[in-house]
């Protein structure tokens, strides 16, 4: 039993409101795996790095348990590179550059030891690398989340119809699930996007909390109001990893329990946002994560006795 | 023992992506009465129209048991007229037309039967009226909320800060707290609007849901997600007329029951975007209430236990 989660690694240079960085570490399988690693044991990543990833960059991975041996090493090539910038509302952001350089043909090879994948979170990446993710693994995992975004309903949305198709969870955000369904109300794009396959979506709103969607079932997560956002790159993939983490943990997947999974995405994410990159999630204690789940429980409950 | 509702009694001419409307009955205080009779049996309108406002108009403020001696009515003269348009988001509108004929001289005369108010709802006016209704009172309300706009803040800041000196509760939109505030993130703005002077922050965030601020307490309500909003104009005026009617009835000022009374209001301001105007949350009854408010439990309940 494990947990596979696939994505880029890579480097980010990040432009906000309150500050800048150099390259960092970052990408969608790095922001995901750190996450779920604190509620489940056995996650092993998939991606791809050029010669310029530091072994304390891997050493990071180890020391949350992660397993790399999924993680490809090109010698003589470059990690993937992204530089964006955020707007002052911090929910939008200009991408700067972009270098895909070992991203740009990267075959996700599936070591043997991790077709005992139970739980395989596809993160944000071109849809038919995630589709051969899932192709490569002999025996269908319990639950499978994709997580994309509009840049490849762009450019390859007939290919991640097809990847959509094959999924069980879809996290997208709100002007994604608009884009992808064409309906403004988030009700009605959720009402055709889960006709497209997956069982469950869940739709990412930033300050504004989620939505998880099932059958005629409705959950509306808050965010926690934070005073300050230094940095909202890689909240996303967080929030998929610390979701999926935690419905590995407990073992059965229901709507009970992905909402449950949502809270714990969410508070991982709260602290991503905190820091730039992985700075904060890297270095959580069991207790500070819940004390952040319980700050949720305080800040949503009401009783109401009719 | 009575809650007083003081604010505009107008007309509206409303076009939205769905349809538009001619002259309807809106207003402030025509929402916010309307919202507030369902919980609260003693609400009392303070407002003014012209000889064009028809007796079945005042027919439906009696058929909910509002007290309407606080309505002057100004022969010769006309309503206040409002004409806007919604964009295909729903959160931002342009207004077309603004006539205030019986509004411009607008002076709020306190029956004397409404000096038992305890209760008292500054709906969205002049500042300078809004503070006047507050010295017309002999004795101070238990409580006083007050609903404002960024209209007010651009033509009458200074009026504005003085009047919100004087009340317990201050509703407003997110957009309105950073113009309030100077402040981008609704944290850092509320800290500073609470040394304004209310002790209580409510910031509405449309189909987002709302943020209650008091102290260092944090509460965050959840929006139903709707399939379909015909037309916003008048949910912020249900929402804080259903608010303080909620209070009213449980009769306890805390943070407990403002956590509730937001769940209140907010379901009857999804009940009140459903059609235009106050059709819908005319004719409502206790049990579609409840229903709705049912609703807003399940969506934003889960259990965590640690």
């Amino acid at each position: 039993m494990s947990l596979v989660v696939i994505g880029t690694v890579a480097f980010d240079a990040i432009e906000t409101p309150f500050g800048k960085t150099d390259k960092i570490v970052g990408g969608a399988a790095t922001y995901a795996s750190l996450a779920a690693s604190y509620f489940y044991q056995k996650v092993k990543i998939v991606g791809v790095v050029g010669d310029d990833f530091h072994n304390e960059d891997i050493a990071d991975f180890k020391k949350h348990g992660i397993d790399v041996e999924g993680l490809q090493i090109k010698e003589g090539e470059k990690s993937f590179f992204w530089a964006g910038k955020y707007h002052n509302d911090m929910n939008s952001r200009d991408t700067l550059i972009t270098e895909l350089n070992v991203l740009a043909d990267f075959d996700p090879i599936i070591p043997e030891s991790y077709q005992d994948c139970q739980y395989l979170l596809l993160g944000n990446l071109t849809p038919q690398i995630q589709q051969t993710t899932i192709n490569r693994l002999r025996n269908r995992p319990k639950l499978i989340v994709l997580d994309t975004m509009n840049f490849w309903m762009d450019v390859a949305m007939d290919d991640l119809l097809q990847t959509i198709k094959m999924v069980d969870v879809l996290t997208i955000n709100d002007a994604e699930s608009r884009q992808l369904s064409g309906e403004y109300s988030l009700v009605k794009a959720a009402n055709k996007i889960l006709k497209m396959g997956p069982k469950y979506l869940i739709i990412k709103k930033g300050e504004h909390g989620a939505l998880l969607f099932h059958e005629d079932l409705i959950f509306s997560a808050p965010a926690l109001p934070l005073a300050e956002v230094f940095d909202p790159t890689g909240a996303g993939d967080t929030f998929a990893g610390g979701f999926i983490g935690y419905l590995a943990k407990v073992g059965t997947v229901n709507f009970a329990n992905m909402k449950n999974a949502i809270i714990y995405g969410s508070a991982l994410a709260s602290f991503c946002v905190e820091k730039f990159g992985t700075e904060k999630i890297k270095n959580l204690t069991d207790k500070e994560v819940a004390d952040r789940v319980q700050q949720f429980v305080n800040l949503s409950s009401f009783i109401i006795e009719q």
